[in-house]
Order: structure tokens, then C-alpha cells, then sequence
């Protein structure tokens, strides 16, 4: 007898029918003889709903408020607990409703995205060795003070592997409404194929870098404790993509997937003095004014004096980076800035690479053969990433993916 | 420095522009000086959207069932206590929303219409001695076990009272969407009056006569309790109806007021043999069948061998208690069965009757100069009820309302 955690997203709970559906699939593990943990969110919509309400009532000035915020957002997920324990006893399946304060479920006392500290299992423990599955409302926990708290979005994905780590369970099954992880956005990338396996590693790259398949917290969470999570489709029946450590990968391919991001602007800082300090100088700042900066290249002018200074931020972030920078004018003492929001990020990801040499080489080539010009350049282990112009993204992805040979083949009719 | 409970149905925080209205409501409470516990529905509609959810995936066959569904029919109230507490935190009022569980707010464990044991007052006293309102969730409550329990339809105004009651309230005011109670329903009788005080004893006939302005159990729990209630309009600035003591009202009229209810039905078995026994064989399969039965009578036949029996019971068990007479029919003997779904209940009530002789005489006579029929009589202490044809309500109440002087006195323009 297996332990399995489900999760449920959104989409995959998004109306009755649907809650009635997952019901099923809940039904087919516990047929098949195994313990089932369930972990569901809100129905698609509906977090979003209350959060505009909150905005409505409320500016969110204080962090008192956001324990408040926690209470609303965090009621959606308590319905379609209710409700698909419902359902499965309807199947004849016992089954209980599991609150975050009812498990307990203890996180820290960040409302809006506390991190999860412990889960007590014993009662969970105690309700499934009398014959009942367990459907834990996701999202949601409490402080050691009894408030109400949340994972952040998407944070489902964390409970479930949270779960699956607490309580051992031998598979973290995540239902979502696409099939897999795939080696690039299928649709962009016609020929995209859908991974088996996929190393921690790289979905952590994949998942930072925009593929939405998971939260990125559930994904490090899943390699810190082992946790054999699979990503699957709610909506057909067939074997998803499965998460697991790199040495459980036997044929590394050079590369494992290409994710692109476009939420990106670009800010270059032209004849920055080039002394000692000036990087503190410039994002110093930038970080205390919460805004993350991503990809850094610094380049000595010709004469030797000055230095040109490119960076990049969230586009949401901007305009606000624009206004600490001008207001440290004086301290930094650059020339000139320019701002493009109309880049994107293309990274080629895989835990191949540290085998393959070449793997960025072959990536500036195909890109200079399709003549599209590399802004700035970074990169790690497991991958390369470069800037680009945002025109030009699906182009390059298209050739990325058939120069690393990821291609699906088309079957013969 | 005064305790004020406030008391907000669902159409009083119905929208979210509903929601800053209370909340500016409870602020005046707060400027004025006193100390406030806030109570919430959920917004109108939500909780009957959330039933529906539970009726279209599960029959609710047994008791456990319903421990799930308090999980899901609760979420309405968190969501409206969560908002309020943040809108007053914005208008620079220091709140926070209680949950049932976090009170505790410990019920028994039926679960779907919970009786209320103990509210635990040390918790939000603390808050409420750092200077925070408390906002609590109406309708729900937990058991021993820590299952969520809520207390029946309209079952905010009894958490609202037991709140009162608990804390030592020096008032509780129910805000719904009528500015009091009145003589009768000024839907029906134009000339109907409000009330200034009505006694405890005479609303509570009222609401379980289909006054539905307070939940039955939220009145006797006033009453036995001595809680002072005010029930006004969320929408309209003036005072309400008092629930006050018998012996508080000084000059008692006659008749405080006239109530109806439409949810009737008459069945009268004839010929029966009358037997000791025949009661208990007429009511006893009735009441195993949960069959609530209101109004009895009982005639002899002329030949004095035969006794005709004639009883109500809800509109809507009408066909089932037809069912259980007929699967009966041998132990009851009777010869024929006659029901009529076309009734009505009057009720003229008043404490004032204890004092006030002829207050029956009046209703018959009344009603005789209309030329309506009486087809049952009971009474009580306080109270005078008669089943007549429904098509003769209107009239009946209006003729009523002017026989016993209640009618308003129309202002001169």
C-alpha cells in the first residue's frame, strides 16, 4: 500500500463537474489500494475575486491587514475541500475535510506568503487509519498565534509537496490543466515534446524563468526532501512528467528544455566613474527598495576610465528603478541611462550541460545565423541565458530548439 | 463606556459599497465611545449558492456528511468578516475578524443547526483591551473535536444574541433591511405601524408566525437571558423596536400586533372511532416521521360513536403525512380523509390579552362581518390564531389591523 499526495489546481476544480471528476481520480487511487492525501485549490476564479474585494476595502498598508487578507482568500479553498469530501463519501469513499488550522499546518507570520514551518500529522495520521482520505484545503495554514495564513499564488503546489514530504508519501501527484513539462511552450513551439523526466535542478530554472507549471518554492521544497513529484493533466489519462534527482536521469541530453521570459527591462547606465563601490553604489538602492535585479554585465569604456553599466528588472519594476537611480544620481555619478522594456530572456537549461562543452557556443551561433543580436549574457551550471529583442523571441526559440535537436519527430500518417 | 454588540444580515453587507456603509456604522459606535463586537453574514445569496454547490455532489445521506458541509456553508461569513475588519482598519479603526474556531465559539455537534454551549470571551477581550473591535463570523461555531458546526438558517442573529448574552452586552442591535417590527406586514396592511417596544414573549409568537425579522431561537435566547435588543434598518438612520420585558411596557395595548403565515395545511380524518388511544394513533407516526403537527381540533360526531378530527401541519409535508395517515389507516380507523392546501394562519398577539378581555370575541366578529369562515381555533396566553381560506388573508388582515385600532394615523399634508 502506496501513501500518495494529490493536488488539484484551479482549472482542474473549477466547477461541479469538474470537483466531481477529480473525485473520480481520487476514487481510482484509493480502488488501486493506496492511501490518498488530496490537497485542492479554489475554484479557478475565485482567489482572484476575493482579492479584488480586499482591494476594494482596503489599501493593505499595514502587515496587520494582511492577517485580515489571509481570512478572505483563504475561504476558497476551504469550499472545494468541503465539497469534494462530499463527493467522495457520495462515491462511498470516507472522507474528511482537512482546514489548515484544523491539521495543524504551522507557518511563520508572514500573511500573503508565510513559509511553512511544520505539519502535525498525527491527526491526518489518526483519520486515515480509520478508512478516510484526507482533503487538505491548499494554500493555507496558521501561526502559532491562530491566524489564518497563505502560501502565496500558486501556493497549492507547495502544500502538496509540503505534505508529501511530512508525511512520507511515496508519490506527489500535481494535476494541473496542461499534461507535462515540456521541452519549450508548446505554443510557440509547435514541435515541443513533453518531458518524462525532468532533474529538480531544471525545473527550478524552468519554473523561475516563466514556465508556470509549478511554483518555484514547491519545486526546491521537492529537491530538499526528495519528494518524486509528477506533473500531470486532470483532464486526460495518461502518465505526466515526473521530477527526479539528476543521478536518476541515465541519458542526460545536452539540453533538457528552452524557457523564455518577457517580463523583462533592460537599464544601461553609460561612463559610470569605474571605481571601487560603484556596484553597491548602483544596487544598493534597487534592493532596498525591494526591486530585484536580474542579469548584470559591466563593460570598461575604450579609454579606460569609465564603465557602462547593463542590468535588467521586472517590467512591472521599471519605472520605479528609474526614479531610485535618478535620486542617487549624485552617488553614482553616471552619464547617461537608457531603458528598453521591449527585451525578453531566452535560457537553454539542461543538467547535460555540465558534460556537453559547447552548449553556449552552439546557441550564439544559431541566433547570429538568424541575425538577431545578444544584449547581455549570463550564466550558471545547468544554463545559459541571453537577452534579446522581444520580436524576435518566438524565432528564436523555433531555432534553439531544432539546433539542439528537441524536435519532436512527426509521425508518418 | 458602553458594550454594543452590532448585528449585519446578508442584504446589509450585500456588495461591497454595503460593506463601507457598515463599517462607517460601527465607526459612529466606536467614536461615540463605546466598545463594539461586530457580527456578519455572509453576503446575500452566498450562502444559498453554497448550498446548492453541496446539494449537486452529495444527498447529505448521513450525519458526518454535514460536518462538511458546515466547512463549506461557513466560508460565506469569513469572507464578510475578513472585509469588514479591513475596511475599518482603513477608516483608521484598529479590527480584526474572529473566527469561530479561533473564539472558540464551542456548540453541540449537530452539525447544520448547532446549539450554541459556550463562548470563550478571554481571547477577544484581550483584543478588544488593545483597543481592537472584534469582528466576528455569525452563523458558525465549533465542537469539542474542532469541526466547523453552524447554527441554521438566519443563525447570525442567534450568534449576535449569544455574543450579547456572553460578553455582558449593554445592547444588541440587529441592522436588517426593515427600519423595526411591525404592527403587521406593511406589504399587506398600508396602514401598519412600527413598533417602539414589542415584549419578548410577543416577538417570539411573531417570528415563529412568519415575522421573519428575527430567527425564532435568537428571541428565546434573549429572552432568557435578559439581552437587550434593537432591531433597525442597515439603510435608513432611526431608531428600531426594542425587545424589552413584559413589565417594561407600561401601557400595554390590547393587541401588539397581527402575523400570518401561508404555510398551511389542513387535514381532517371523519369517522374516526373514538376510542382512548386515537390521539396517539393519529399524532404518534406523524411525529416519528417528523411531521411537525400546530393546529388540533377534535368534534364529535352527533351519534356520539364517531369523532372527526381536524390538524395542520407544514405545506410542504402536506403529501408525506397523507402517506404516513394512509399507511395507518388500520390502526386509526377512520373513514375518510379530506386535506386543503388553500389555508392560512391568522394571529392576533399581544401580552396586553392577559388584561384586555373580549379579544377573541372581537377577532370572530370581525371576521364574521367579512363573511370569512373559521375553520380551526386555538389559543394561547397572549395569542388568538384562526385557519381560514388563504384567498381572505389580505382582508382578513387588514380589517383586523383596523378593529383593534392599530392603524397608523395618516398625517395631514
Amino acid at each position: 500500500m502506496a501513501l500518495i499526495v494529490q493536488k488539484f489546481g484551479g482549472t482542474s476544480v473549477g466547477d461541479i463537474e469538474r470537483i466531481c471528476n477529480v473525485a473520480e481520480k481520487v476514487k481510482r487511487e484509493v480502488d488501486a489500494g493506496n492511501q490518498v492525501i488530496v490537497t485542492v485549490s479554489a475554484m479557478a476564479g475565485i482567489t482572484n475575486q476575493m482579492v479584488e474585494y480586499v482591494e476594494q476595502v482596503s489599501s493593505l498598508e499595514d502587515a496587520e491587514a494582511f492577517a485580515d487578507y489571509d481570512v478572505v482568500v483563504s475561504s476558497g479553498e476551504q469550499v472545494t475541500s468541503g465539497l469534494l469530501a462530499l463527493r467522495l463519501r457520495s462515491l462511498g469513499i470516507p472522507a474528511r475535510a482537512w482546514l489548515g488550522w484544523q491539521i495543524p499546518f504551522r507557518t511563520s507570520r508572514t500573511h500573503g506568503k508565510a513559509r511553512i514551518e511544520k505539519i502535525e500529522t498525527d491527526a491526518i495520521r489518526e483519520s486515515m487509519a480509520n478508512g478516510r482520505v484526507a482533503v487538505v484545503a491548499g494554500f493555507q495554514g496558521i501561526t502559532e498565534d491562530n491566524r489564518i495564513t497563505t502560501l502565496g499564488r500558486g501556493g497549492t503546489d507547495t502544500s502538496a509537496v509540503a505534505l508529501a514530504a511530512a508525511f512520507g508519501a511515496d508519490r506527489c501527484d500535481i494535476y494541473t490543466d496542461v499534461d507535462g513539462v515540456y521541452t519549450a511552450d508548446p505554443r510557440i513551439v509547435p514541435r515541443a515534446r513533453k518531458l518524462d523526466l525532468v532533474a529538480y535542478e531544471e525545473m527550478l530554472e524552468m519554473a523561475s524563468l516563466g514556465a508556470k507549471v509549478l511554483q518555484t518554492r514547491s519545486v526546491e521544497m521537492a529537491m530538499n526532501h526528495g519528494v518524486k513529484v509528477q506533473v500531470l493533466s486532470s483532464f486526460e489519462d495518461k502518465p505526466g512528467t515526473l521530477l527526479v534527482r539528476e543521478d536518476e536521469i541515465m541519458e542526460k541530453e545536452q539540453i533538457t528544455g528552452i524557457a523564455y521570459s518577457r517580463d523583462e527591462a533592460r537599464i544601461t547606465l553609460s561612463d559610470v566613474a569605474d571605481k571601487p563601490g560603484i556596484s553597491a553604489a548602483i544596487f544598493g538602492p534597487l534592493a532596498e527598495a525591494n526591486i530585484n535585479v536580474d542579469m548584470i554585465v559591466q563593460n570598461v569604456t575604450p579609454d579606460g576610465k569609465a564603465t557602462d553599466v547593463t542590468f535588467t528588472v521586472a517590467r512591472g519594476d521599471l519605472e520605479r528603478a528609474v526614479k531610485v537611480l535618478e535620486d542617487n544620481r549624485d552617488s553614482i555619478t553616471f552619464q547617461n541611462m537608457h531603458t528598453d522594456d521591449g527585451v525578453a530572456k531566452l535560457s537553454v537549461i539542461g543538467v547535460g550541460m555540465r558534460s556537453h562543452a559547447g552548449v553556449a557556443q552552439q546557441m550564439f551561433a544559431t541566433l547570429a545565423e538568424k541575425n538577431i543580436n545578444i544584449i547581455v549574457i549570463t550564466t550558471s551550471e545547468i544554463k545559459v541565458s541571453v537577452l534579446i529583442d522581444e520580436e524576435y523571441i518566438e524565432l528564436a526559440l523555433r531555432a534553439l530548439h531544432t539546433a539542439y535537436g528537441l524536435d519532436a519527430v512527426v509521425e508518418k500518417g
